[in-house]
């Protein structure tokens, strides 16, 4: 007999099994060209009521489940906001509106929800958008863990603005808007109850302003993803499954902080495969790469972006690194479970 | 010294505790117009790039707890879209598009989730919406039960309609689509282990079509909502407080299932506080009212619908009961946990 096929901690995980599970069950039954697209956010035609093109909305959701719920640089809720926003502004999006719903376990300390109740209104107030519908559910002890957010977000695409994780082209010059790992790292050495000198924070931040001073630099940026669950790697790999093309990423290029490459090295972690909430990688023409980077090295949020890469017609589908020591090999998909719970 | 305040799980009855968190910690955190306007689903005006307002769009959320998973009559796939649909249709809106955020506990067999997945996909086809996005994550066994599900909603709503929970004017008839109680004592039986000779079964539907036909026959209705968590009684009071009217019902005339009545005796609880997920209460002009019923009676999900009350001047706030035995008492929100995880 077979045994029965169940739900494994690595399906979440955001690399190779999260995408079986997405493509071979959930698109099975719920697919359509919209949801088929894999994108960070869903494009939504908008018609007036002549039945005119007038628009284009987006619409994305995510929910957090994130263990603990505080950790060194923000909170579930802080992470709430930032990630829906940047699924929002990884299409070039002006995000407007969030809806939040609240699952609670019995026995949450109400000063744990005003907490983080606190922090996802400033982090509304930081990214512009307002959060306009919600809903609280509450389960048993043991039913969940402390708190789950799930939000919803709608934002509106400026004209002129076609950004796609299928978008990118040979030839693209790739940029990453800062260093790795620091999300991952910073709850996986919290649970673990690490120490470091340079304590590990997370980068938890809302993109959006940072993509419109990009937008504002050259609108015809081609792709924009950020690499969350699964990390750099996976995020690579999925534009390079979904624009058909090749990418090629100098690991010397890539900055990785100091204290993240320790607890890495303790852990037994790879940063290109961990977490972040603050980051993003762009897609242009290489004419284009100068005044967007120049752009992004002005912003908070961009200070270390640097080119870490290639667009390439070779290896459709695939990441290739060119590691420090000079050497070339593939750089696949998470494969397992690398970090649970970090988002 | 003060005990800590905690999340109890009659904060997530619908009734008087889950709103004193609402509006106590929610918006006061999170509040703004859009928001504290406590409508099932938020008005968001479309404006073409000239700034002119072109329509209003609709956008709510939901998450799903139910336990169990499958019931007689659904399962928490098809609830988790009627619930959504039913919200956009409760101002009048066309449903247009759906998010989906699943939270999994790792060990959920994929038969299970398949099933689920099916049931959403029936019946978002049956109520002609499409889910366009989605989210997966996955928690370490005991961290969730099985499967929790938040679905946002986007839907437009059609030029000259303005449906809100604060609309209902003195004067107006109130009429129930209905039978009561049949989700609730559906879900609350099977935990039980209670067999009926007649099987209760949920009432779960989506009710946009019944909407649609409401609608063809008066644009005019001023208050539509769908009695879920808190039952009749708390959806009542919240239209005649959202409204600052009174609202006098007949208990004669509010239809019951026999084998919900037989249920709620054994088990103690009252129909007008049990949640129901495919029946709507609307207000409207007296005139109104007949071509309205006839177009719910013609429906399939309207077929008992009645005229079971009236909006009065007096008692603003409040809602009282003409009960059967022709006296009269006041019937409150719904004060602690009658039913939990029913939805």
């Amino acid at each position: 007999m077979m045994a029965e096929k169940i739900v494994l901690l690595a399906h979440g995980s955001g690399g190779l099994l999260s995408h079986e599970l997405i493509t071979g069950l959930f698109l099975k039954h719920l697919g359509n060209p919209i949801l088929n697209a894999l994108e960070d956010a869903s494009a939504i035609p908008l018609a007036d009521d002549q039945g005119r093109l007038i628009g284009q909305a987006v619409f994305t959701t995510d929910s957090y489940v994130v263990k603990p719920i505080f950790f060194p640089g923000g909170d579930i809720g802080k992470l709430a906001v930032c990630g829906t926003v940047n699924d929002l502004a990884m299409r070039g999006a002006v995000p407007l509106y969030l809806s939040a719903g609240f699952i609670l376990e019995e026995g949450l300390p109400f000063a744990d929800l005003e907490r983080v109740l606190a922090s996802m209104a400033a982090t509304a107030q930081t990214a512009g958008v307002r959060i306009v519908a919600g809903d609280t559910k509450v389960v048993k002890r043991g039913g969940a863990d402390k708190l789950f957010i799930n939000t919803a977000g709608l934002g509106l695409v400026p004209p002129g603005v076609h950004i796609s994780a299928s978008a990118a082209r040979p030839g693209d010059v790739l940029i990453l808007s800062g260093a790795i790992g620091d999300h991952g790292l910073a709850i996986m050495t919290q649970r673990e109850g690490l120490r470091f000198e340079t304590p590990l924070q997370s980068d938890c931040a809302p993109l959006n302003s940072l993509v419109s001073v990009m937008l504002a630099a050259s609108p015809r940026i081609h792709t924009l993803r950020d690499p969350t669950r699964g990390g750099l790697a996976t995020a690579l790999n999925e534009i390079a499954a979904q624009s058909g093309v090749g990418i090629e990423i100098e690991e010397m290029a890539v900055p990785v902080h100091e204290p993240v490459r320790a607890a890495s090295d303790l852990l037994g972690l790879d940063p290109f495969y961990v977490a972040n909430e603050g980051k993003l990688i762009a897609t242009l023409e290489e004419g284009d790469a100068r005044p967007v980077l120049e752009a992004m090295r002005a912003h908070p949020y961009g200070r270390e972006a640097a080119i870490v890469g290639r667009v390439t017609e070779e290896h459709p589908g695939r990441v290739a690194l060119r590691t420090i020591w000079g050497t070339r090999r593939l750089l696949d998909m998470l494969a397992g479970e690398q970090l649970p719970r970090i988002c």
